[in-house]
């Protein structure tokens, strides 16, 4: 049976209200001499504190949800492991919610979540929310004053509070890298045309080219789904017009690329430079590591998690956004057309 | 502000008791039609039970808490996913708890999820959780009766609910199939010796060559940690002594195996067969895609969800234990050790 604060002040021979303030951890000036033999006998008996009973009187459940598309995504779950780390340190809890991206489960789980008390909501949208249905979704949290921040995933038009990495500018340095190697076709696939992730990080493929001069090619162009098999079938149609580079906006349709190119005997990088996006922890596991635009999603988790604490704290406060600054890291998987890797100067 | 079912029944005229029953899923015999007009305002107005005010009465939080070790590995990512898909359905929500592998973790969040008041918790525990820290985690959640299922890592010795797949099998056909081969020299790297999982797949072993007839080597089994960095400096070690195939314990370990071979100059399967454990989705990504043992993550987070629920609903019934069998997915990175694949007959 539960302990109550009623057994450890029979067994201490102190008040009720003793036992109680010494164990709220509030301000006091009871003798450190008894606190001590309080938290003792609390250990003892395993006294817990009765979050139920507590979030009824306090309003807070000190629990914050995190929807997310898909945990065995690892950029989700790197961001889901940070987060939860986070929450863990400031005492909250976090209640998982994976939408498999299906743009009605971000409303069912607002929905749920909002009923079970959360303090806040962290959201990463399914990749093709629509903005009717991320209206709906800040319509029911704003009913029920949770805050939301936005993870990763935006969607344009909305006045919301948004972690994200800089999409455009990790689109314009993957791109920027494989023209300053020497590249002119360069092939892009990107993630799904309803994600703001992938527009963004096909605007910075753009703005790179211009910058360089190269001339615009649509037909460079594939619409993917962030998917490896849609890598896998891209490339194919990229081969078909020489190509001698690609860059895949996430590392799981890169991984397709390898495998398209392994197909057809063109080897990496010499016959063919691959850039992706996302840095998995595998890309450097490739027999070619591959070279990829790495987002801090272990920062982005925990600055969200900060954030919201710190809204949940202050109401009024509504906190700035923040968008962190991709990186690229080179490995082995891009080189001059030629084959040759490009000495540095 | 929060909708009422007071606010329903005067907008629709009706009792709060009608409101009520018709709202709560309980039989009743209200016509249908006014159900439907109670359902239609409901929604109208966002209406959501109340569920904190909803687990005072019942003792029930529906929730479910989740401690695992980490959620960057894929298998727990799996385990995570279907876990909470299957709570999802049921109304029931997942709290996550990453521990890290820190046994002291592991009591920290059993303390945690019960002071919640979760109705049930599924426990990976830490690799290296003794029996004193794992029988003090079921002290606290037998203290506050609320059912343990461990999930894929146990601890000997307690008599515990526990869903796990085969190890012993896994690593009997993961060897066999190495046997069956021709290879006669086979190195293993096994996970840390403190984890049961570890050990399972190291008997595996060892019976695959006493049935075989193979002399069983002490030097030919180097203990690892489940990480990359430590198939990658083991495998050297085996390198050393000739060996032409390497059993490692999980895949992650098998990628440092691929690294190190690349970085002697063998090539995979001809000079080196290699064979994985987990069946992690970037085993066939590889350039020589990874014959590995896969575990069946998906039916162990729903199958212990199911259990979980059941016991929770008749908490008398204490479920039975479920081993889920293993199985060897042959793909490209095993082969005779002459190098040749074999014919099938």
């Amino acid at each position: 049976m539960r302990v109550r604060i009623k057994d450890i002040a029979e067994k201490t021979g102190l008040s009720v209200s003793t036992v109680s303030l010494v164990l709220s951890k509030k301000e006091h000036r009871i003798p450190d001499e008894t606190c001590k033999r309080v938290i003792d006998i609390a250990k003892e008996l395993h006294y817990r504190p009765n979050q139920m009973a507590a979030s009824l009187v306090t309003q807070r459940t000190k629990t914050i949800g995190l929807i997310i598309p898909d945990i065995t995504n690892m950029f989700f779950a790197e961001i889901a492991k940070s987060a939860e780390n986070e929450c863990q340190k400031a005492g909250y809890s976090i209640i998982l919610c994976n939408t498999n991206d299906n743009p009605q489960s971000d409303i069912d789980y607002v929905n749920m979540l909002v009923g079970r008390g959360v303090d806040g909501i962290l959201f990463a949208m399914a990749v093709n929310a629509t903005v009717n249905k991320a209206e709906e979704c800040f319509a029911i949290s704003h009913q029920f004053e949770k805050p939301i921040i936005l993870v990763d995933r935006v969607v344009p038009g909305l006045n919301t509070v948004c972690v994200l990495s800089d999409n455009e500018m990790g689109g314009y340095i993957a791109t920027r890298h494989l023209l300053e190697l020497g590249h002119k076709k360069i092939g892009c696939i990107t993630g799904p045309m309803g994600a703001q992730s992938s527009k963004q990080r096909l605007f910075g493929y753009i703005r790179a080219l211009q910058e360089y001069g190269v001339a615009f090619d649509t037909s460079y162009i594939k619409e993917g789904n962030y998917h490896t098999p849609s890598g896998f079938a891209l490339s194919k149609e990229l081969f078909e017009l020489d190509v001698t580079a690609i860059f895949a906006c996430n590392d799981m349709m890169a991984y397709g690329v390898y495998k398209q190119a392994a197909s057809n005997g063109k080897k990496i990088p010499e016959d063919l430079s691959i850039v992706g996006f996302d840095d998995l922890q595998f890309s450097e596991l490739m027999e070619v590591p591959l070279t990829s635009v790495s987002q801090p999603a272990i920062e982005m988790g925990q600055s969200a998690v900060e954030m919201m604490i710190e809204w949940i704290d202050h109401p009024d406060q509504q906190p700035e956004n923040i968008t962190f600054k991709s990186e690229l890291v080179i490995r082995k998987s891009t080189a001059m057309p030629s084959g040759k890797v490009k000495k540095a100067n």
